[in-house]
């Protein structure tokens, strides 16, 4: 298996922009076109899903799949998710799930079995159990996005309080993904273990960036959530990598007015691919 | 709707004990005579998980499905809990989903209805996106259990880190708690918004039952984790309510080498019952 940060590097130089499409759909959000086949919502994901997923493929080496909005649905909604990410891998592209998954021992080992089942490539992961309980998403040899800063509001009701030590608990959980990371790193020199940053915290970026300076940072906030491609350009490092800059809602509903609506996605993907390469 | 806390306590009076059973089934250590009829994890699942709740319903006033163990299996792993789920509920069992969810906007609305859809009385959340996250959980008037402190050696590494206004991290969550639980409380006193509070830590349980006096506390860990009846017993307040015991390993697999293995489930629920009522 090649190692997960080289993988994700090569397929952003075959698509020239650090970019991915995160895939958080909303029934009511659908073109209306897809909706008028169907008042099922997972079978609206499905026909959806996999016209998106053709849209997008030229333009973005990664896509995200936000697991909630297939769990509102249940085991049905389960399948189509499964369904939808064997697609993306069909379509080469590097499947993250942003699931968001944290527990202890045995279960931990349960979620990595099954959030990176293949073909996922990388999961999300919550750090507030403890520096342990990633350990088994690490051991899988896949890519790992750890939660570090958000950027919801009441994100820094937390992860901004000082310690004692003179840092904040997210810079804490930072100190925990680059000690875990470390050791894994690709031949391009960076980790498998990489940092979810919010795009909306800029001021933070540049600090996060020196206490991770071999973590892939998954950022997503670009776009419909207030980030602008300034705010992101300090997730990079000098040699232009190190980050994977994440759009959904300004993607993947460009075309929801349309009746050819795939065609407003390829363009808005290709947008974003511009936009992105355009600051590095 | 009755009130979650207040449904509880009802089904504790009932049952004679605040314990819980804690269905984390792993394929390997099902009984031989269930794993003889099929190599089918998902199908024992079901035919083992359909005997444990009948043996456990009399004695239990809850069980707690961890969610890990059965999307290991995927989307028939989901559609298998689901099944269960509706089962325990047809037992007038009370229901805690175990999937320690947290995402922030509208990803957690999608978690709160995905998740605790009928018939799911409760579910366990994590903190670390911050106390706007847990918002949506408690909007739907459903059981929350918000992790504070676990059980598992890592969670020192994050959970007691002295902050500079001489709280730790852990008891910073302990006030969201408490904050988002003090409008919401059911006719006997109790909030349907609870804590999780692993039983190996007795040294901080008596300081966390202080801090949330109004929390109802789900206690992994008693049992096979090591917890005793003597660690839980501070877990609870001086009217011998505000505390769930869970068990599960030396519950569930009372019965593994014996062909006629629930009877031995029983008897290890019926023990289990009787030990936490001798503490109180």
């Amino acid at each position: 298996m090649i190692h997960f940060a080289d993988r994700l590097m090569t397929a952003i130089d075959q698509k020239g922009a650090p970019v991915c499409v995160g895939i958080d759909p909303v029934f009511d959000r659908l073109p209306a076109a897809i909706r008028d086949q169907t008042d099922q919502p997972t079978a609206a994901f499905q026909a959806w899903g996999l016209g998106l997923l053709e849209a997008v493929a030229a333009h973005t080496p990664a896509v995200k799949f936000q697991s909630a909005c297939f769990e509102r649905y249940g085991s049905g909604g389960a399948a189509v998710l499964e369904s939808l990410i064997n697609h993306a891998a069909a379509l080469e592209l590097i499947v993250i799930l942003d699931a968001k998954r944290g527990d202890i021992g045995i279960s931990a080992e349960h979620y990595a079995a099954g959030c990176l089942a293949d073909p996922v490539d990388a999961l999300t992961v919550n750090p507030y159990l403890g520096p342990d309980t990633l350990e088994p998403y690490a051991q899988t040899g896949k890519g790992v996005f750890v939660l570090v800063r958000t950027s919801n509001p009441g994100s820094d009701d937390l992860q901004t309080l000082p310690l004692m030590d003179g840092r904040t608990v997210g810079q804490t959980v930072a100190t925990f993904v680059a000690d875990l990371g470390i050791s894994r790193l690709g031949v391009r020199g960076y980790s498998d273990i990489g940092a979810v940053v919010g795009a909306t915290k800029p001021n933070e970026i540049a600090e996060l960036r020196q206490r991770m300076p071999q973590q892939y940072f998954l950022v997503p906030g670009y776009g419909a959530q207030g980030g602008t491609a300034d705010d992101v350009k300090p997730c990079f490092n000098a040699d232009g990598y190190g980050a994977l800059i994440t759009a959904s809602r300004s993607v993947i509903y460009a075309g929801a007015d349309s009746s050819d609506w795939s065609a407003p996605i390829a363009d808005a993907a290709a947008q974003l691919n511009r936009d992105i390469a355009a600051i590095l």
